[in-house]
């Protein structure tokens, strides 16, 4: 699985881009991060785990994209539509691809806009990056990159599905792997095991907890307490396919649940129809997250639902503050959790996309009641 | 497995650390990036995988670290050692942390250092990192962070190994999935699965290839293109055990090799035990890459191998221009490629640690002739 879509798909965003660079007046678009590069490349690799070596894209407001890149990149860059590809021997510690983009960079007009605003970050060594912003006139990217990426195209969105449809499958078999007197730690190994077998690329983020009517947090890794009668155990996988997530999750009771236990899962089903009843196009991110907190509260967590796509969480963000205007292809989860006894919480988790008409679930939707092991 | 050494391990990188600051005249350290914040707290998650949320830890030249991370990490962060934890709601869109770290920051006395330099990036908006450094004085680290997680402490060689045997059994397992006629990428989907049954964590590298006498590249993902008589195949793999990485890799024949491919194979190994003999305290890391260069020439990588641990990849670099001492409690790969016939590569990749009297292998070491499946 390459990953890349037609070359069609990266000339569209390339156009989008260059239109709102024109709005803002802006020379240049200069990229240092995964998903910001695959967006206007379609270059796909595990290798960016690796904190070596920087990649760079520029994206000039009239003309082609240029890949400024180390060497060992080229064969998979000249995979891409990608013809301007610029190499150095990283890494290089005298100069680590520091004057190529500064060169590519001259040769576009304008500001240069880097990501600066929320969920993003600069991913090269700041050193250098100080050294380019000597050389260059860097300002804020106006938000451009979040306003193409928050909307999903056709070919993005049936990724996304057949990621969520791998964890449904993976989810469905659980039964195979959780039961009283196993390790949690070794649900979540065989968990992303069913996850790979069922046709995941790779399992990046797997989280969960386990306790009694209720989990202490939903970050922690797994312990080896052996899942006991009255557990809630709780999976939410981002797993990949063709470099695009899906993030949602599933409970389970071990054991007969306690009356309690039941009402709190119900609680949580009902807030997440609310909540996709409410997520329909021109209501704002902000709408939906009051129509869940009305029923569950907000929590610990700070918001109820955010982006995804080519990131586990991505913009926007389910909470109070977050007016963003929903539009269709817009790919978002609805993620309420709640207080149970004991200060222990149940989160639930569905993964929706945005439509003319409405919301439509792309999670195989979880059972009413709480399942059973 | 909560990832956690004792606390005096985390009580030992601190005063080294502020040895190190009083050395160079910092206030503090200003740490925003996975490794940096788990090296001096033990707060292991795969959370980090979500880019909403920035995390800070503030290292101060005297007394104790300060966590100011998002109300989420709490109760995680709460079960290390750290006890000035500050937390606000995340994500907050109108100060995401900001003042609280600049309050924190303002508590210690001096410029703060930051990590500047190679293999390095700051973990937060750019345009947040832009407020702070308008209201403290940040500075470069001045190297700090590298000098310290450049060298490993016993408990540390004791994970980096456990991984490394983890992998060992796994690569021992590749002849139950790979054969000629299964496609690369179910290998890769089934190789990530043995990792997981022999006991790792997660996988969150997994890269390779398969062609006819070698491999295009290194880094593109699997295709579905099924092995073939006459491939090589090359897994390697940085799978995690209790927050610490290994990083090898495992070649073999699809149907006996070509004599060519053999030979290259062998200067593979050659090169490789050339490295090891090199590699004492003492001696630099581009005199490790000079070993192995005289046997193979460095070909598109630009380098020989180089550190791990907490990452996939760490400083230093084996090429020519990195003149870093090896000391002992280095943990290095010694990677040698070679160019083959037509314009491929084969590359071989062991794991090992400096010690006093020379260097030890820790991955399981590789056949000297190239298997056969």
């Amino acid at each position: 699985m390459s990953g890349r879509f037609d070359t069609k798909e990266y000339r569209a965003r390339l156009r989008r881009a260059q239109k709102l660079m024109a709005d803002q007046q802006l020379g240049a678009l200069f990229l240092t991060t995964e998903p910001e590069v695959r967006y206007f490349t379609g270059f796909l690799t595990r290798f960016w785990e690796s904190p070596t070596r920087p990649w760079f894209l520029i994206v000039p407001a009239t003309g082609e994209p240029v890949a400024v890149i180390p060497s060992i990149g080229a064969a998979l860059m000249g995979k891409t539509w990608i013809s301007d590809i610029r190499c150095w021997s990283a890494p290089d510690p005298s100069d680590d691809g520091v004057s190529l983009v500064i060169d590519a960079l001259k040769e576009t007009g304008g500001p240069v806009g880097v990501p600066k605003g929320h969920e993003s970050h600069v991913r090269m060594p700041l050193g250098d990056l100080e050294r380019i912003a000597q050389a260059v006139d860097l300002t804020d990217d106006r938000g451009i990159i979040r306003s193409l990426r928050e909307l999903k195209s056709p070919a993005e969105i049936d990724r996304i599905e057949t990621a969520c449809q791998i964890a449904g499958r993976a989810f469905q078999r659980v039964p195979e792997i959780a039961a009283k007197g196993v390790p949690l730690a070794q649900v979540f190994r065989d968990f992303q095991r069913l996850c790979l077998e069922e046709g995941a690329d790779w399992v990046p983020y797997l989280a969960g907890g386990a306790g009694p009517s209720g989990y202490d947090d939903v970050i922690s890794p797994a312990t080896d307490r052996p899942l006991n009668t009255g557990d809630v155990l709780m999976l939410d996988t981002g797993l990949v396919h063709a470099g695009y997530f899906c993030d949602f999750d599933r409970n389970w009771s071990i054991g007969k649940p306690a009356p309690a236990t039941r009402a709190a899962y119900g609680k949580l089903i009902e807030a997440t129809r609310a909540g996709f009843e409410a997520a329909k196009p021109g209501a704002r991110a902000c709408d939906v997250f009051q129509a869940m907190d009305r029923i569950v509260g907000s929590g610990d967590a700070g918001r109820l639902g955010h982006g995804l796509g080519m990131q586990l969480t991505e913009w926007p963000s389910l909470i109070p503050a977050d007016d963003t205007e929903l539009r269709p292809g817009m790919v978002l989860t609805l993620e309420p959790g709640i207080q149970t006894q004991a200060r222990r919480i149940l989160v639930h988790e569905e993964n929706i996309v945005i439509t003319e008409t409405g919301a439509r679930m792309i999670s195989p939707p979880a059972p009413g009641e709480l399942p059973v092991l």
